[in-house]
């Protein structure tokens, strides 16, 4: 293929080159604009501090990512959807998209949002239906053990309403969401790693939750416009229970959340320290922080009783904030001073640092876990002395990834690239080493990066293979598809000396976050117990039982057809139907749809499901069948009759 | 890669080789089941009928699926999702996906379903809730001109509740969707490619839709013990105004449409001709029929008020069934007899032919459209002399597409295979010529394909490049990702004497059928304009406007912010929020969510969207843009007060 060619015909209006493309830039408000990018020196992003391997495109010869017909992918990637509201599970380095998970989305493929079973997990009103159907996930996190995933869980969050779900990953469904009391935006959320005093305790227990937007305490309408004594706070979350364990009220807007590998610190990147309400005044400051947790500490004040609550809510709230945390050796939280308006914070695989990037700034900040430490002892002056490295790394500096080799990968969201560079290195450069060599390359990706993430990266075990950009605009990389673009998660080796982009693969927006995962961690069940669903239909159970005007329809299914052909219930009943699949070939599921009830959902091999429905109008309802079953899938039906 | 290492680590579970599977075909009521397959011989499928080219997967060595990393696909893939309910826009031969389309289904990252303009599509109930959240697209087609693609509409079925829906190219929006009266289980769909009279209009303006399922005329609770009263309307359907225009009464449920290129015929196939109820009875007759629609009689005896109603519904029906058809100058209807259960009726691009497959018959059978003519005309005795061929293929054929070069492409589910045979071949053997060699090749698919669809095969301009598999079961092609795999869309190379499997793609289920159009017929708009819609929010409408307890907030956004940073309501209030996205860089598009009122939506350049709610509870939310937009995007958003 003829690469000017291909990108320059079919449309007049994609006629945009990647240069084309930063020039508009400047309409975005991303240069010379208003907002000015405190702390960006001109050659910061392109002179000085590494040679850019981007020229031409496609700058790399490919190969690596296709996964031939019958083969299997090496990794698992557990990606988040951004507003979508769901997860995402792909294969590496395919890119095949392998699962869509519902979580906060309905999903009418699965009856996600129609089923009693689903609706009970996402919530309701009083009047049954659903109280939210809109989420926007952004980070999803695995549990652990040894400090590598253990396969059991996946943590994911929805910032718009604030709730946390967790995603069990052998079967890979949601089983639990909680809704954060006294929070919005939340939008960081980290599992813990360990416990912070019983060193026996080495997994997950504890997921963190930092909320992003201050609002009234509680928020029932007083305060309105006085921001002032608004509020957010850090949430702890029991990962067995899912229950809310604790809440501490911070200054500041929290973003992201990392948990260091012994257990005693959780901490959040924070915009916003000035804690206004407006554009102008969130820029204010010079340097924002990052907020290191003292879990020990926080769960003692907790048990000691030392705590408030938020109006009607019973969740146990610290005091975090700066003003009351002046005693390093009594104080539950420590702001380490960072770049202005940071949008990441990341655990190195050493389990030493925690680096936080600057986005307004163009430096990564390197803060010693070793260091904060001391700080709560008492033996440092001051919190900056935590940080132990500040590189200049380029434009727009937001998150960064490890290859468990000592290096560590920025995304620059206004550089358009992945900057790599040598945390030791950046280390000795801020002890005054001026020969030291901070950064080893840069590479251009497609366009504008946010998130990036590499293969068991965010474990004991990175593997320096894969590293992923999350990238929010595609541009001319694709085919046009109407005003809204396809999105693009770019595949890149990070195996070799040299950085090495392997596929443009494409995500319906938003990808946002997500963990690449070795396919040996992943057990799945492939088949469900059918003595593990409490309301399982059996031969002796089905049929129809009518109570009142409470009609219980029990049904089984295997293929090719329903255990009942004709179903009989009145106009004005409510019905209960209950389908258990009798069929045990693995992914033999059947489907379950009944016309003009707007009821839609399949069930397994050996699962159980239901749904309830007032019957408000009469005919007859073929219901059939809507998950290919056998080769009389389409002959699958029975008679649903509601009596006038 | 090894491929044996490849398949059997990682999970026990997954150990399950082709023939394993098949061999749990038995399982499946497949093969000596109580359902005997009638008319298949045991030769029919492996033996005699062509050489299988498939021997130790993978089969094939692959390449030709990647495309570079900046590189463009040759060919937009536009398919169905199965009860998913959208519609999805794939990259060919890569197998990324571009894009979702929901249709029939929420999606709340566009906001389908949320805000005022999709509900108003979508369709509501009294109370403003939305009447349906679920869909069933099974078939997705294109409108045409000159017999071919003209890039200006998709057309897209819902099963379950009856409705077709529009989808602009351009925008690759949904913009209509209609529910049709008097029918249930509309399955198959296909647009016109010409006027029956008027050759000058020699594009789309009808969409033809055949319904499966027979229910009371009307389906009001009358007659629900007595099916042989019921019936099933072939249905109308306007492309310009999607109103219904007319509707035909048929004997048997109806499946997959097709049309012919003059304009003259639609047809559907058809299984159950028995009318019979239960699934003993669908399968009595040993053949079941193609049912050929004489649009310009039926549109004549229409247009003279010779048609009847049926219940409230207004729409004109004609009776198109076989006892009211009996003399074929005036008949409506041509029932041509084809294979037992057929799944599929598919048009040959050199306009000549209609194929039908027996699914329950080892045969395709082909029917010469200018016989059909001669039956309408009085010259043939019997409507099975249209048939002018009936090859045996082999196991389960369900779909046929085309290569433009005289080759067909059937689908085999039960022998999970592709069969490549030549037309005319075909017509030869069955006029006599025992030397004629119908098949050409058989390929393994993985596993048990439903529809096939070819690249521009539904046109005059069918290129024979790459034929695509839709698979029902992926089995072990997969990483497992718990009891619900995922499905495939196999990539297939037919440009070469051989075929070639290229890919195995996945999708989310159920990948159901779809065309394969090549990018030069599509051609996207990038910018919405501002004044398409009449609500457009400017600088001089901006603001907040109350009238009573309702509310209008006219809001603007433009990268990093919103028009108004502070939004006052009082609980109670009926609210619109309307929001014109005022940046006109190309995919600068902005979200707006309100954290606890469920609300989310994005605004395109230049576009305008709505949405209209009730303030039931006070506090302070933070509106915030979720769809990335600017390196202050998470700064980007307003206080929404709803003061007690």
């Amino acid at each position: 293929m003829d690469s000017s060619k291909k990108n320059s015909i079919d449309n007049g209006e994609v006629q945009v080159s990647r240069r084309g493309f930063l020039g508009k830039g400047a309409a975005l408000g991303l240069a010379g604009a208003a907002v000015a990018l405190a702390g960006c020196k001109a050659e910061g992003g392109n002179a000085g501090t590494g040679a850019s391997t981007a020229a031409a495109a496609p700058a790399h010869a490919h190969g690596g990512s296709e996964v031939a017909p019958g083969q299997l992918d090496d990794y698992y990637a557990f990606i988040s959807s951004g507003h979508a509201g769901e997860a995402r599970v792909l294969g590496m380095p395919s890119g095949r998209t392998l699962k869509r998970i519902p979580v906060f989305n309905m999903d009418c493929m699965v009856g996600w949002g129609i089923t009693n079973e689903s609706k009970a997990i996402m919530g309701t009103r009083p009047d049954g239906t659903l109280k939210y159907t809109t989420g926007d996930t952004h980070h999803v996190h695995g549990s652990y053990r040894d400090g590598t995933y253990d396969g059991r869980w996946l943590f994911i969050n929805d910032k718009l309403h604030s709730r946390v779900a967790r995603i069990r990953m052998d079967t890979m469904e949601c089983d639990k969401i909680t809704e954060l009391p006294n929070v919005m935006g939340m939008h960081g959320l980290f599992p813990d790693k360990c416990d912070p005093v019983d060193k026996s305790v080495n997994y997950t227990t504890r997921v963190f939750c930092g909320a992003e937007f201050h609002i009234p305490l509680p928020n029932d309408g007083h305060d309105l416009d006085d921001p002032a004594k608004w509020g957010a706070l850090f949430t702890c979350v029991s990962a067995s229970t899912m229950e809310v364990m604790w809440q501490c009220r911070v200054d500041g807007n929290m973003d992201l959340v990392a948990t260091s590998y012994d257990g005693k610190f959780a901490a959040s990147n924070q915009y916003n320290t000035e804690n206004a309400a407006d554009l102008a005044g969130m820029m204010a400051a010079e340097r924002d922080a990052c907020v290191f947790f003292n879990i020990e500490r926080i769960e003692q004040q907790v048990k000691a009783g030392k705590f408030t609550t938020i109006g009607s809510s019973k969740v146990p709230v610290v005091d975090g904030r700066l003003a009351a945390n002046g005693d390093p050796k009594t104080a539950l939280t420590c702001y380490v001073p960072v770049g202005k308006n940071p949008h990441g914070v990341n655990a190195s695989p050493d389990g030493k640092y925690f680096v936080c990037s600057g986005k307004l700034s163009p430096t990564a900040t390197v803060i010693d876990l070793a260091r904060v430490a001391q700080w709560f002892g008492g033996a440092l002056k001051d919190a900056r002395e935590a940080v132990v490295a500040e590189p200049e790394i380029g434009l727009g500096p937001l998150h960064t990834a490890f290859d468990g080799k000592g290096n560590a990968y920025t995304s620059l969201f206004l550089d358009s690239q992945c900057v790599k560079w040598n945390v030791d290195q950046a280390i000795a450069q801020f002890k005054g080493d001026k020969a030291a060599k901070v950064i080893i390359e840069k590479l251009d990706v497609h366009y504008q990066p946010g998130h990036n993430y590499s293969s068991m990266g965010e474990t004991r075990q990175a593997d320096g293979k894969y590293l992923n950009s999350g990238n929010k605009f595609s541009k001319d990389r694709f085919l046009p598809i109407g005003p809204l673009h396809v999105e693009t998660e770019q595949l890149i080796d990070i195996s070799g000396a040299a950085m090495k982009l392997v596929a443009d693969h494409t995500a319906y927006s938003e990808p946002h976050d997500g963990i690449i995962v070795k396919r040996e961690v992943v057990k799945t069940r492939q088949i469900y117990t059918m003595t593990d669903f409490p309301n399982a239909v059996t031969a002796e159970t089905a049929g129809v039982e009518r109570r009142g005007n409470k009609v219980h329809v029990r049904l089984m299914s295997q293929a090719p057809s329903y255990s009942m052909p004709v179903i009989k219930v009145k106009k004005g009943d409510e019905v209960t139907l209950t389908l258990t699949n009798h069929d045990k070939v693995e992914d033999l599921t059947h489907g379950c749809a009944l016309p003009t009830y707007n009821i839609n959902f399949i069930v397994n091999p050996q699962e159980t499901k239901s749904v309830t429905f007032k019957a408000d109008h009469a005919g007859a309802f073929w219901l059939y069948c809507t998950h290919f079953c056998h080769a009389l899938h389409l002959e699958m039906r029975s008679r649903f009759l509601v009596e006038a």
